[in-house]
């Protein structure tokens, strides 16, 4: 049913995507909060590599993969000139533009999992990285933003949760050692799914708050 | 006077109790700040660890002891569960949150401190991450939930400088020759104690601002 | 025409002097946020050792320069004792502050891009890894004070662009075997100069949001 989606060769085009859809969407803020070109492209850079720096750092992967491989340092700067020239025809594809970075969600959390695992690390520490990896760009960028950050919100849909479904996954595979490039595109596949669900039905996580007051909305 | 509070497995329940109350104060800022569970449990790690992952990239001892100890990991997400449950409750003892936090505070700067020193650094630096890593985890708490970092506001009662107290003596005696698991546990102590001095007695550092006017309070 | 700007006691030298430029800046921004001197010294050692502690990392060069250099720890400490002092004094020279940063913008480019030459980086990323070096500690600086990142933002004259500039000619000359101390000096020189024109006639770079709209400047 799944082609080989994890083969090297593939891997490294399916990372380069995922790149891409984070970086438009660092651009993209960069545009909405009206910094000028050369922020739209450091928020893209950040967006589209900030997880897996910080993972490859904690995994002593140095130098990160994001500073040897040209096309993962210059992928965030075509997603840049593309968001400048064309932000409103971005923007209207917001849609898409979700349905994309959820497949990045997906391949991130995965091959993140992954790598931790080929450095050695305890398989929940790899699906703990495998999860960062693929929401760490994000945090970063609404860090450099002034946002709060996105994961953190209660008031938008699961997007943590589904990496760490893929990532949990990943991990699970591993133990029983049935991580191939078919299973490996299946547990992509799931996290994929699990989000693009969630943005469909607006699944949230619970607050805290909410078991005491449902009036206290307001806060 | 001391037992031998730095033995390793005596040291690595302090260590659990230390993250466990810095993950009560990211897992209540989260409440405060109307995050969702997932949020709460990312700020009570990030809050809990931030300090020794810092540390542990700076020495080089990668992986860091956060992705490879799992007592380390799962603490934060208990602290999120007892939090969740009875926020109003842990909000009440708030005061003994901050006996507790400052308990996690000499702690931590006094492992810090000699975990450096185990790398090899100088003293002056094995001081300067004992405290880094004692204060670096609320940083990042707050940088995350869009604060101003509570160790640089005038209006927050001394934090950092009981950090500086406790890892500059852990510092010198290892330079005595002198750190042994009663004078490390003595060091933790004056840490704990000029931070609960500091909470009881509203101890403030000097602003620049005010040599000049006191007429400036309303900045 | 160039003195051996480069020869490692002078390169020494010129480092610590970009560091108590940086410093500086950090704690102005420090006394214009109200913090304390702890605050205060805090921010002036995360922007004049940041960008290079970042650096370091991803070089893998770690204990970072900033944890090995008493130089680099204590010159912060003295640029807030001196910004605790006289900060009125230090902000009505603002230009010259201004200056100074400039020089450090172009020593700080050079010299990251010649470190990260060094421990076997591509030329690209060497000069990705300079400009990191130059911007970063701003950018953290920027982070903890709760603002949004200066280089971010479009009504700021050019800052990162200087720093590419400078980073690319030394990188160049690497690639031609003809980095010199004087040519380093020169690339150093470079990037100054941009930056001051930068300054002195408002550079500025495009924003997306312009081309569709003009009336859209109060967003």
């Amino acid at each position: 049913m799944f082609i080989d989606l994890f083969s090297p060769s593939v891997q490294h085009s399916l990372d380069l995507a995922g790149i891409f859809v984070f970086a438009i969407s660092g651009a993209l803020l960069g545009v909405r909060k009206n910094f000028d070109i050369v922020g739209m492209a450091l928020l893209a850079e950040v967006t589209a590599l900030g997880g897996g720096v910080f993972r490859d750092l904690v995994i002593g992967a140095v130098p990160p993969a994001a500073f040897t491989d040209l096309g993962y340092f210059l992928t965030p700067l075509v997603a840049t000139v593309i968001v400048f020239f064309l932000h409103p025809e971005v923007e209207r594809i917001t849609a898409a533009v979700g349905v994309f970075d959820a497949a990045g969600l997906g391949l991130f959390c995965v091959a993140g999992t992954t790598k931790a695992y080929d450095h050695g690390l305890g398989l929940t520490f790899c699906a703990v990285l495998g999860m960062t990896t693929a929401i760490g760009g994000g945090v970063l960028r609404d860090l450099l933003a002034h946002e709060v950050p996105s994961v953190l919100r209660w008031d938008r849909d699961l997007y943590v949760v589904p990496a760490i479904v893929g990532a949990t996954i990943a991990a699970v595979l591993i133990r029983f050692d049935a991580l191939t490039g078919s299973t490996s595109a299946l547990a992509a596949t799931v996290a994929f799914l699990v989000r693009l669900l969630a943005m469909r039905f607006g699944w949230r996580a619970p607050r805290a708050w909410n078991r005491r007051s449902t009036a206290a909305e307001e806060v």
